[in-house]
C-alpha cells in the first residue's frame, strides 16, 4: 500500500513517511548536516527510534508509535483474537514505555487498541489491515489537524510579527506542517510579514538543528539566538509574540513543553507579550486536572556534558537534565486547537474540543 | 622580580601568573579537558588573548590589560616625558579596543596612564619600574578586594542555601578568589552548607567549562544545568538565592552582566527570591547615569552555530550573539562590594563607595 498523499505540499516536510510496509523517519540527530532516512519494519527499533530521538515532538511520536503498533501486530503468529489481543497489549507497553511525557504517544496507542477492542467479530488477518489504515489515518489527520491550527492561530497574529519560538514544534515534530510553526507557516501564507526568532534549545538543540533548518528551507526569515538571549530581545521591544507547542496539557490549560518554555512563558508576562501554545486536542490529557501530575522526563546527563564526542564539562561533574517543565495556564493568553482557539476558561473549552474530536 | 604571594591560598586558582616579567594565562578556551598556560610579554599578543577570550571576566580583563600596558610600556624606546607618554597612551589605547563592556579594562589602564601622568619628573626608566609595581599590586589588590567582598556576601545567606549562579564570575574570572564565587568560598569557610547550581551559559559555556571546573577543585558541591532550566528549579522551590557578577554597573545601580543575567533576574523577582551582584568598585562607572548607556558587545555567530569544529545549526543562518544584557536596579536585592553591601539607595551608596577607593 502506497502512502496516502491526500495533502498538497503546504510547506514543511514530512518526517514520517510509511510505503510498501516500510517506515521511514528522518534521523532528527543528525540534522541539520546529514540528511539520513532510517527504514523501519520491526516495532522494537521503532521504540529505540522513540527513545534515543531519531524522532521527537509528541504528535510526531504519537503518529510514529502508531506504525510500531502495526509493526508489533504484524508480527504476531495467532490466529486467535483473544490471543492477538494480549499479545497486542504487550506490543503497546513496550512503545508506551519510551518516553513518559508527550502524551500524544499514549493516544496513538490507546487509539491503535480500541480499534482491535471494538472489532472482535473479524479474523486477525483482518484487523491487521485495519490497523494499517489507522496508522496511516492518524499519520494523515495529523498534517490536516495542523493546518486547521495554522489556521485559526494565523488570525490571531497582526500583519507584521517577530515572533519567539522554542524547541522544534515544527514540521519535524508532527507529520507534517507543525503545530507552532504550522501557525507561522499559515501567517506567512496568509501574506503576514514573518520574523521568527528561534531559541536553540539546549540541550538537544532543536532549535538551532531543526527549527532553522526546516524554517531556511521554507525561506521563513529566521535568526537564532541561545536560550539566554530572549528576555534580552524583549527588553528591547524585538518580541512581539511567542508560539510554542506542547506535550501534554492538563485540564486546566497547564501545559508541559520542552524544558525552557516556562522562562520564556514568565519573560513574556514580563513584557507584556502574548504567549501561545498550538497543539492538537491529542496533547490534551483530561485525566490530569492540573499540570502538577504531568510526569517530567529526565534525560541522560551527556546530553548536557557532551555534544556529540566533545566534552563541554568536567568529567563526573553532577548534572540535572529535565527536558519537560510546566507553564501554568495563567501565564498563557491562548491554546490554539484544531478546533478553534481556547482563551480564558481553559477547563470548559478544552474539554469541548476533545469532545468534538471524538 | 617574583610574584609577590602576599596571600595564603584561600581557594581558587589564580589564573594570572607574573614571574620575572613574563605573563601566564591559563586558556580559558581550553578548560576543562586540557590545562594550558600560555606565556606573554607582548602587548599585542595580551590584547589578542583579551580579544580571543583566552582570559575573560571582567577583574580579570583589568588585571591582565594592566600587564599589557606593562609590556607596551618596557617597548617604548625613548627616554623623552612626554613621547613616552605619547606612545603610551597608544599602548593603552590598543588594550582598551578589545572589548567594550567590562569597565574595568578602561579603569586599570587609567589607573596606569594615571600613575604615568602624575609623575612627569621621574625619568622614564624609573616609570617602567612603578608600572610594573602598579600591575602587580592591581593584580593582588584585586584578590584581597574579593575575599573582602566575600566576607560582606557571605553574611547575607542563610547557613543552609542553594545558590543559582550565572556564567563564571569567579577565580578565573579575576586575580584569584572570585566575586560571586568568592562569595560562596566565603560562605563555605564560615561553615555554611552551600550547594551551587551553575548555569552552563551559552554560547560560551563560562559555567560548565569554567565554573563547574574551579568548584569542584574545590570539593564544593555543584550541580551543572542548561540555562534554561533554571526557572524549572526555581519553581521547585530548590533556588535560595542568586549570585552573579557583573561587567558594568551604571551609577544608578543598573548592571551589566553575561547575556542571560537579566533572564535569571525576571526569574527570581517572580518566585521571590533575592538576586545579588558581587562586584568590586572598579566595575561601577558613575560616568554612566544608567544601563541604557553601556555598550553591548556583539560576538561572532560562529560562538552560536558551532562548538569547536561541529556544526549545530543550518549553514549561513543568521545569529543575533550579544554577549551581555542590562539588569535594572529595580531586580537587584543588593550589590555586594569589597566595601560593603549596597542595598536600597544604590546611586547614593555605590558613589559613597567608589569614594571610598580613591
Amino acid at each position: 500500500m502506497s502512502n496516502c498523499a491526500a495533502f498538497p505540499d503546504a510547506g514543511g516536510i514530512r518526517p514520517i513517511k510509511y510505503n510498501d510496509g516500510v517506515l521511514s523517519l528522518i534521523d532528527q540527530r543528525l540534522l541539520p548536516t546529514e540528511e539520513v532516512w532510517l527504514k523501519y519494519t520491526d516495532y522494537q527499533a521503532v521504540a529505540e527510534a522513540i527513545r534515543s530521538m531519531v524522532v521527537r515532538g509528541a504528535p510526531a511520536i504519537g503518529v510514529t508509535a502508531a506504525y510500531g503498533a502495526l509493526f508489533g501486530a504484524r508480527a504476531i503468529e495467532t490466529e486467535d483474537y483473544a490471543e492477538f489481543v494480549k499479545e497486542f497489549d504487550q506490543v503497546c507497553e513496550v512503545l508506551g514505555a519510551t518516553r513518559p511525557t508527550a502524551v500524544n504517544l499514549f493516544w496513538a496507542l490507546d487509539r491503535m487498541k480500541s480499534l482491535v477492542q471494538a472489532n472482535p467479530e473479524q479474523p486477525v488477518g483482518n484487523l491487521k489491515i485495519a490497523l494499517e489504515y489507522e496508522a496511516m489515518a492518524i499519520n494523515e489527520e495529523d498534517i490536516r489537524i495542523n493546518m486547521n491550527m495554522g489556521r485559526h492561530g494565523a488570525a490571531l497574529l497582526p500583519e507584521k510579527v517577530r515572533i519567539l519560538t522554542h524547541c522544534n514544534a515544527g514540521a519535524l515534530a508532527t507529520g507534517g506542517y507543525g503545530t507552532a510553526l504550522g501557525v507561522i507557516r499559515a501567517a506567512v501564507a496568509a501574506g503576514k510579514e514573518v520574523a521568527v526568532f528561534a531559541d536553540e534549545t539546549r540541550p538537544f538543540l532543536q532549535g538551532s538543528r531543526l527549527t532553522a533548518w526546516e524554517l531556511m528551507r521554507d525561506n521563513i526569515q529566521t535568526v537564532l539566538i541561545c536560550d539566554n538571549m530572549a528576555g534580552y530581545l524583549m527588553s528591547k521591544g524585538a518580541i512581539d509574540a511567542v508560539i510554542v507547542g506542547a506535550d501534554r496539557i492538563a485540564a486546566n490549560g497547564d501545559v508541559a513543553n520542552k524544558i525552557g518554555t516556562y522562562t520564556v512563558a514568565i519573560l513574556a508576562k514580563e513584557h507584556n507579550i502574548p504567549f501561545y501554545v498550538a497543539a492538537p486536542t491529542s496533547t490534551i490529557d483530561l485525566q490530569l486536572t492540573d499540570g502538577s501530575q504531568i510526569p517530567i522526563e529526565e534525560r541522560d546527563t551527556r546530553e548536557v556534558t557532551h555534544i556529540g564526542e566533545q566534552q563541554l564539562a568536567p568529567t563526573d561533574i553532577a548534572v540535572f537534565n529535565p527536558a519537560f517543565d510546566v507553564t501554568p495556564a495563567r501565564l498563557i493568553s491562548a491554546i490554539i486547537t484544531e478546533h478553534g482557539v481556547a482563551q480564558g476558561n481553559y477547563t470548559e473549552q478544552l474539554a469541548a474540543y476533545v469532545q468534538q474530536s471524538r
